[in-house]
């Protein structure tokens, strides 16, 4: 058994179909040449169907970190003020980058808690926000948080509302118009299940325009939306074997369609939850709050994080543990891309014997009976 | 024929060999994992080798304007004074670089021929600098630039020097530590024949020291020296697939051993200059300062770039055209890497072929001929 064998349930990076791994391992091709500018002009019309917007398009080879810190830089400056609403390690992300570059303002609510939206609506109150960020689906914990109503709030008092939906979009209900979303971000390695490397925005007319020219040369957003739609390219050399495979990616996403995907990785975030429910496990978000894409359990009593290393060595089953004050006491379920019901049966399989072989008491089977009954 | 049926000649991207294609298209793996970490401190040990330096190391998951970012923008601010000494595109990107993050004297030499030691050193005089900037392998116009002799003139003003190595370093030869360059610059795609999309620098003990903690979030220096140091792992997640390709190109630099690898490009770039003079075209930059990586040509009288396209499609051999007001003009070939003879004689069976039917006057095979001569 090697790395080949595993079955693959991170909530990112998440398991990469074949059709994506084989398009990799092309010769080089020329990243200005007829060939290649017709897979970044596919790969722009693709990124909007997965946006579900008509918004301009950013293509960048870095990873989804590059994409908020693009965000980030080219919006707000020193002078500006931002609105970080955080919950989690991504929100807070959203916070250290806007500490950097602008003129911060953090609201933090406790990790696997929903923003109380009062104080959001009085701290906007106090006027003079050029933005607002906000981590859509925080991976950390599991938790898809109320961006309809953040986004209301933004455009009640004009502010540009930037959104990572990097664990949400293409997986989960995103409508980043009817949200009034100015810039939204996406990361290859998540709900496309392709190679991590490459992140993208979804651009606003207006985030554009109030986007500054000199904030940063590598990451400006100007120039990527920019060659992007007048030349089907990217300012600087892309991640050439990365493109290719983002492509492949985002045709499976369209072969099965945007909503069908978003159903099925419905099911699949439900059905994780009935099997550890089964189990006896609690999860770690408020249960009305909790994300289909990424499960964040509490280890039951008496179970600690040797349960990965087990799972792992003795089952092939990598699943995530948890960051910061929750590490230790946390693990986490991906079901992005193109995760399945089978995958989500044999990582159960594995998570049984593991529970078992750890002293958890629970009916053998009611996790995977569980699962059964979604498929 | 198509895409893999290429002989592929461009200054970078270059050829890639089938062993490192075939090393990306692995499954998922956790970047934090014991499995991967090894993959990134087998990284940093044979990029020192490499650049033949114990500097630390900075990986980048961009391209190399991500580590010219990352190089300028972390190591000068505003106020502080840097001389970028340009001679072609790259040398001037160093100097757009400069402009935007700090206190930018540009001192511009025609393409194709070498900066004036003097002027330089007078500049110098001046007082104040804090870095120097300078490409060591114009890849634009075929031309290594005298970086030692700069290197000393920066030294004798304590200032930093930084220099682009992206088509020298693995290719040329270059004494980092001898000639006193603080920070060194290397692209995947280039002297390695990885692909594109790695960058890295080496980052001497002074330039860590004087960088800015708060000048780039995703592009920091010190979080991504200290991280590899520390923990062989990246800031933030890196572009997966394209590590062990890179970890194979340098596994395969380091099997053929440095100095062969730079001896025997040495000898692809002498073979390239002798073919082209035995077919009656003249080199683009002054011929004493002709790279061995990058060859410019300027085109015969009645050739215009149209040689490039029926190269192409009729011979599927690839080489480059040119930049700026060089465009249409001049065009280039790259032997870096895992380039061999053969290739080269391919290139040539196409080139002397091409400019037959262009009705460019030779002896044929005398092209080819020098070539044989080199083998």
């Amino acid at each position: 058994m090697d790395l080949e064998d595993n079955v693959f349930m991170l909530p990112g990076p998440v398991k990469i179909h074949p059709r994506i791994l084989r398009v990799m391992s092309k010769p080089s091709v020329a990243h200005r040449s007829p060939e290649f500018t017709e897979v970044i002009g596919d790969i722009r019309d693709l990124l909007k169907y997965m946006f579900d917007s008509d918004n301009d398009v950013a293509l960048i080879s870095g990873s989804g970190t590059a994409g908020m810190d693009m965000a980030i830089s080219n919006l707000f400056g020193k002078d500006d003020k931002v609105l970080n609403i955080t919950n989690g390690k991504f929100g807070e992300r959203f916070g250290e980058l806007s500490e950097m570059y602008s003129n911060s303002v953090a609201l933090d609510f406790p990790w696997g808690k929903p923003p109380n939206l009062e104080d959001v609506a009085a701290e906007l109150e106090k006027g003079d926000f050029k933005g607002v960020t906000l981590c859509h689906n925080e991976t950390s914990t599991g938790l898809t948080n109320p961006a309809p109503e953040i986004g209301a709030l933004a455009k009640k008092h004009d502010a540009l509302f930037v959104m990572d939906g990097i664990t949400s979009i293409g997986g989960l209900d995103v409508k980043l118009d009817e949200w009034g979303v100015d810039v939204a971000l996406m990361g290859s390695q998540k709900c496309l299940g392709a190679p991590a490397g490459i992140s993208a925005l979804s651009v606003s007319e207006r985030a554009m325009e109030e986007s500054y020219d000199d904030a940063s040369y590598y990451l400006n957003l100007k120039k990527h939306v920019t060659k992007m739609r007048e030349k089907s390219q990217t300012p600087w050399t892309p991640a050439v074997p990365l493109l290719p495979a983002l492509r492949e990616s985002l045709l499976m996403l369209k072969e099965e369609g945007l909503l069908n995907r978003i159903g099925r990785i419905a099911k699949l975030g439900q059905a994780t939850r009935a099997a550890v429910k089964a189990l006896g496990i609690d999860l770690f978000p408020e249960r009305e709050y909790a994300s289909n894409t990424v499960n964040a359990m509490l280890y039951p009593e008496g179970i600690d994080d040797s349960f990965r290393d087990i799972l792992k060595k003795k089952h092939n089953v990598i699943v995530g543990g948890a960051q910061a004050h929750i590490k230790g006491k946390v693990f986490r379920i991906g079901t992005m891309g193109v995760c399945t019901f089978t995958d989500l049966m044999a990582c159960f399989g594995g998570i049984e014997s593991t529970l078992k072989e750890m002293g958890h008491e629970f009916e053998e089977g009611a996790g995977t009976g569980a699962i059964v009954e979604y498929m």
